[in-house]
């Protein structure tokens, strides 16, 4: 099982100002985010090649927050505060409390080979539990000084080995790391 | 003029560990930094295109610890605290008081035509006054959790347009980006 992270960041690191805000995030209303040429950064690609998505808290509540529900492929939202899910949401979505370990074995077992971790909180767990395989990174060209970081402290270093970089006519660039183990 | 930095990070934005420490930089002897193939990133070039350099005390006190004074080129190092330079170092090198925007005319109105700022406090110094033209960052490969920030708080968003990304096969990702005015 590969586990990925796919996400855009800030050049100074932000997945998200203070209270989540994304209007520094070209397609902040919620539609795609199309380059001039159409491109979609390789999200289709990616996500054509992810079987089940892990997300915190915090990015479940942003994306409820976008309307319907944008996703078709299973979807565990790990929370130890929330008690249930909205009524309205497909049964491919399912809230969970166990830790990055458990949560990753299990679905190895129950045959995903393509995982999707996001949410900034989520994402350092998991990369300090030592379960992130790949990193694809988009970087948005501008500073916004504050807000939720992408990364945080870690318990040791996490080497990387460079894949692969791509610049994009409206100035992202995205690269693609996998963590060296 | 233009104003430019030119500085490596780990891919979360730190340019050194607490204490200053390089040691997840390659090259952190203070030795040349050179990739399988000889390419110094660029590093050559740009200092030619540099008349001066802008330092706060904190990377002065690193460079000093390399040893040998490594600049042929004027470097006006800005402290409040310093009182005096070391008697060793050669006359191109200066210590100063004043704010970025007062050092900046005045390099300005000195004929200085290319100026490189260095160190993480007064990058961002810098960067909130407006002052910077250029950026060229590299990331290195590795997650180091916790340093010296690159950036920090702004009093507004800083819009960045991309110029040019180039990736080098020890897995430096090298960015530069105009500051949008």
């Amino acid at each position: 099982m590969k586990v990925s992270v796919y996400i855009a960041t800030s050049l100074d690191g932000f997945i998200a100002r203070k209270e989540g805000e994304l209007d520094w995030l070209p397609g902040s209303d919620g539609e795609p985010v199309f380059d001039s040429e159409g491109d979609d950064f390789g999200y289709s690609a990616f996500m054509a090649s992810v079987d089940a998505l892990v997300m915190g808290r915090n990015t479940f509540e942003t994306v409820l927050s976008f309307g319907e529900w944008p996703y078709e492929k299973r979807v565990i939202v790990l929370s130890r505060s929330l008690q249930q899910l909205p009524d309205n949401l497909p049964n491919t979505v399912e809230l969970r409390c166990c830790d990055p370990q458990e949560i990753t074995d299990e679905l190895r077992e129950s045959g995903v080979s393509g995982l999707y971790i996001d949410g900034g909180n989520t994402i350092q767990q998991f990369l300090n539990a030592g379960l992130i395989d790949e990193l694809i990174i988009s970087q948005v060209p501008v500073l916004i000084g504050s807000g939720i970081p992408l990364f945080g402290p870690l318990s040791k270093d996490v080497k990387l080995s460079h894949v692969e970089t791509t610049s994009f006519k409206n100035g992202f660039v995205q690269s693609t790391y996998q963590v060296i183990k």
